[in-house]
């Protein structure tokens, strides 16, 4: 019985494998498939941006777990055993920092500092100047879009949400479906994108929907790249329908050298960071739905294959 | 009787004027001293940046109001009339603006967000980038001090503050004198200046006290430039003693083109504008000190000469 750790290097598996060694020390845990002993023995793989048709390999695998919020990325695999339920993680701590991120990016919009930053010779003097706009309309309300709403109304802001079924959310104003997404964009000054790539949100923000939004206003993306038509981003805020973007995902990561995005003025990018998975905090999930899957016990997050989230 | 505003026009003291007379249609309001008719009718002025000595001109003035949360610009006019008490503003509005902005900075600094936007060519990849600190000093603990301590204990900061006397705020760590200043400094990695400008504090951030503060600690001025020796934090910065510094009052406005704070590197400037007073909502406050005055009732955010502010 075995524990499979397959991640990049730069996710630190080390110290994933410390964290659940120190919550079992009987636990046998393989770090990355050319370690692993056994195939038959590894019962749960932890893994991310992992090799395709890796997980057919092992054949008592009693579950997958995505080392991250998102399955996508997993899901894309066409050759995962059949049958082997799936898996992601839901953290406060993730949750706190894309939170942090998104407000910051919000605050900075608002209160103009980029072009403070970049006009250190500025004459004009005196008058706060805030961004008017208050209205934010956060796509996607799972974990993260409802720590998100939460923190924003503390700042006073007016939230919307749209998502695939209608929520309930003290405070939030809850939109589902088309019309749902065109009645909250009309009024979004500051449109947060957290939406999990699925057949149904890829390509979604495009000219049609991103023109539906107030003009004037600001995007922001930190769910996927491909929920996003890139090139219809730059023609609406080269029209200045829109004012700005920050973008923290993108269709192809790293994303290319010489990128559009990256030397466009009303576009500010950061390299993925809006939140990653802190090993510390997530390693109890994960050793909870270790013990529940080899107990065939109900799983902690599980992904429904249908909506593909 | 008469009500005198003598505001500088970018201040809209039109605005103001419509609306204390909205609250009092019989209310008579003159703008701008040149205005005047009659000296002897002017029993209460709403002032910023007025003519040393013009006060002295209106021998049946019974309260004098500061057109901001500070009086310091009203009480460096050395001939102002004996024993007529001076009031300053206090307003909910201006609180959550100030609020606002020093979580801005906060947040952008910690997200390293100006850090991306003047690099992005970056190639490194997908590790959340946040600066380690969490713990935020706030120097000044009155209304504008405690309104910002409340918005960073939501954010999940340690707040500390430091003030002329100890203040019980839930939550924040309260330190006074000398020592308690050195003792907060010791433990901060944020430090937020809102201290009024006094005999106390007029240059109190120098090389002795900003050293005393974490290593790679960030310095935010919101109070007055005049409590900070500019030099001493070049020096500290450039030392790499302090990582970076934002600041939004100097001891000179507006600043000096070429100021050596305009291209500085580690240094973000703004032009007086963490926040300013909103005509619309505190008229009702000076309205409500002008009846006071007239009636020789208690006044409202009475300053307190001996303490200057």
């Amino acid at each position: 019985m075995s524990l499979l750790i397959c991640l990049p290097d730069s996710f630190e598996p080390r110290i994933l494998c410390s964290s659940l060694q120190s919550l079992d020390p009987e636990l046998k845990i393989e770090i990355g498939p050319e370690n692993v002993q056994n195939p038959a023995e590894v019962e749960f793989a932890v893994v991310w941006n992992h090799p395709q048709g890796l997980l057919l390999k092992y054949p008592n695998l009693q579950a997958i777990s995505s080392y991250g919020h998102g399955a996508d990325g997993l899901l894309a695999d066409k050759k995962l055993p059949e049958g082997v339920p799936i898996v992601r993680l839901t953290n406060e701590t993730m949750a706190n920092w894309m939170s942090e991120y998104l407000l910051a990016v919000v605050l900075l919009k608002r209160r103009q500092l980029l072009e403070h930053a970049s006009n250190p010779e500025f004459v004009e003097w005196g008058t706060a100047a805030r961004h008017p706009g208050n209205q934010l309309g956060i796509l996607g309300l799972g974990y993260l879009g409802k720590a998100a709403a939460k923190v924003f109304l503390q700042m006073g802001f007016d939230v919307a949400g749209w998502s695939r079924t209608l929520k309930q959310i003290e405070g939030v104003s809850s939109y589902s479906g088309r019309d749902g997404l065109t009645e909250m964009l009309n009024k979004t000054d500051y449109l947060v994108n957290i939406l999990p790539l699925t057949d149904e949100t890829l390509n979604l923000l495009n000219t049609e929907t991103l023109s539906q939004l107030k003009r004037g206003a600001y995007y922001i993306n930190v769910g996927r790249g491909q929920t996003l038509v890139e090139e219809d981003l730059i023609s609406l805020l080269d029209a200045g329908q829109l004012s700005g973007a920050c973008l923290d995902v993108f269709r192809t990561e790293p994303l290319a050298e010489g990128h559009p995005f990256r030397k466009h003025k009303k576009i500010l990018i950061t390299p993925h960071n809006s939140c990653s998975t802190p090993p510390e905090a997530v390693a109890p999930q994960i050793y909870e739905n270790y013990k529940r899957a080899i107990s065939g016990r109900q799983l902690l997050n599980l992904v429904d294959l249908k909506h593909g989230y």
